[in-house]
């Protein structure tokens, strides 16, 4: 068993909000991340595919393709856009990283041709990171 | 002469546009650099100092000095704020990764106490950054 | 269940030293390490929380609440300070990274006041890096 | 049980060729991988070994001794060196990363004096990266 | 005047020869770089672009185009390439960091449509890099 | 003419402190960095060569070479050491990363055998670096 990881970048507007709180509770809970008029941040995307070694070619999976199925499924939703309007997986949800590593997992799960899905990382800033294996 | 390197990083939503353009046209000048619903970036913000060694101190600047300088001019007023609607410095500007360096500069040219500026550079991502000498 | 990290650095002084050696024996245990006029490092430090995402806010934890315990914890103790001599949490222990890491973890695993601490990391220098998970 | 990691770097040439394949076919699974000119990467490599903390020492394994076993074993045989034709221990394998990972492991897991081999994670660029842990 | 810097990755195999020495005279100048086996690296280049603001742009160049340029005249002839007897520009040159920094600047100083080139610098290692400026 | 970079990491103790003050003066000048018992970082060393290519090597110097006189007179008398007590090119100077740079300049100025010496740099955190160009 291997666990190969696959990274990609991408560059996404937000803010926390909680549709049931009122402006004045999500300011208390959130503090400047709640800010209507939006700020972003540079994500940093892990995926961890867990497999055996296919002795034919010594990869797990061709990180060409898994490069491929996460561009098509994931960065295409996300980079430049606005992760509460506009990232039909996100919807209804608040954009934490936390949320937006479960939410990568879910898209993400199926779709793997070889090995396992085992781990998705985001790095939300180069202090605050997230990781979720589907626990 | 020692230059000395303030290093500050903070997170801001943007959208690059130009008023005097249809969004049309700054769709295709900008494209999805200018989405409407905004985008955002971890910036990195390195701030230069050019001067002397004071033989008292050793030092050209107190860089706990220079950082409080940056953080009351500068980091107030774009972390976690719209960098196109909130931000004093940039109104009527285009927030490009240049026009801001352009403008940091400007904010904080007369309010080094010790040495001169000599240069403020933005990352904008990992491989797009941008340095602006004054020149 | 979510992995959540906080990263932080301090630096800080020690020597490597066990008072049941004489100095020569140190000297030849810990080499350089052992130097009596002290050397130092700067210490990245990365401290791992997992839970459940609270459906209300999408945080296992507030990350800022967590930066403000380690930092009344942890940072307040370990920064610019001596680890032989200063730290109250690592008197009487060789403070080797391996040691540093048990005992950050010692100090913090009752005060997560949401999820439960799972992993203190603890770079050295860009080559050496040691975890702790309480087993 | 406390993880500690020694990291070291290497450079080498390789190309992805499995010799049951044609040529064309070698081009089909491995594209530009495969160029029977050669490339080349800088490999990072992170040894993980886990243990007790001797009380003497505060040491698991002292790095510098780990250090040494790595060098020895492994970055003396790779580095600067073409990994399909000068690599003892990757004789008849095909020089993926996975491959390395595993092929690493296995020269390691009985050389480790104190404490157990963990982990070994090999980064052949920094968007790929590969680690295995034995099972 | 803006110092704007896209940064690009390649991963190329090369050996350090001078076909006017003998293969001892090689070996004892470059050492394992001149490993007749060939060996690799992940390069990083650096492509500095200097020019004024264009005001109905914000940009000095859109990076986006100075990243076609780049891709199209040098990372297709450099990546998973042998830079010794594969890539067009470097043919009779000693493909030393030195001269693939002099090589790319011959090739983008007459290619960027807005500004002028300024800098051209090479990572060939985490401890070596290399820059040339035209001059 | 091409600017090549050598980079070397060292560990050391310090403290900022001018004798000519008292303790208390000192402690309202450098805060922190003037605690009597020490503290340490890690420092990063890059020092920046100058000169023409070799046509017979490529090289401006042989990194390799350059490593060496920077090992031999510079990190052996800095690394795991205090620079306030033992490092003979600093007695009596402020150990300020200012000083440590124009140090180290002239130590290395006259000792450079090919091409001359450019740029002394040094990061002492990864907020704050220095550099000196014998200006």
């Amino acid at each position: 068993m291997i666990y190969v990881t696959r990274r990609e970048v991408f560059s996404a507007a937000h803010r926390l909000y909680n549709p049931k709180f009122s402006e004045e509770e999500n300011e208390k809970i959130f503090g400047k991340c709640s800010n209507p008029n939006w700020h972003g941040h540079n994500y940093t995307l892990e995926v961890v595919v867990a497999g055996d070694i296919d002795p034919e070619t010594g990869y797990v999976i061709d990180l060409k393709l898994l490069k491929e199925i996460i561009i098509e499924n994931i960065i295409r939703k996300v980079d430049h856009k606005n992760l509460n309007t506009e990232t039909d997986f996100m919807k209804g949800i608040i954009p934490t990283a936390e949320n937006i590593a479960v939410s990568v997992w879910k898209e993400l799960v199926d779709k793997i041709p070889k090995g396992k899905l085992h781990a998705v990382k985001i790095y939300e800033t180069e202090n605050n990171f997230f990781e979720y294996k589907g626990e």
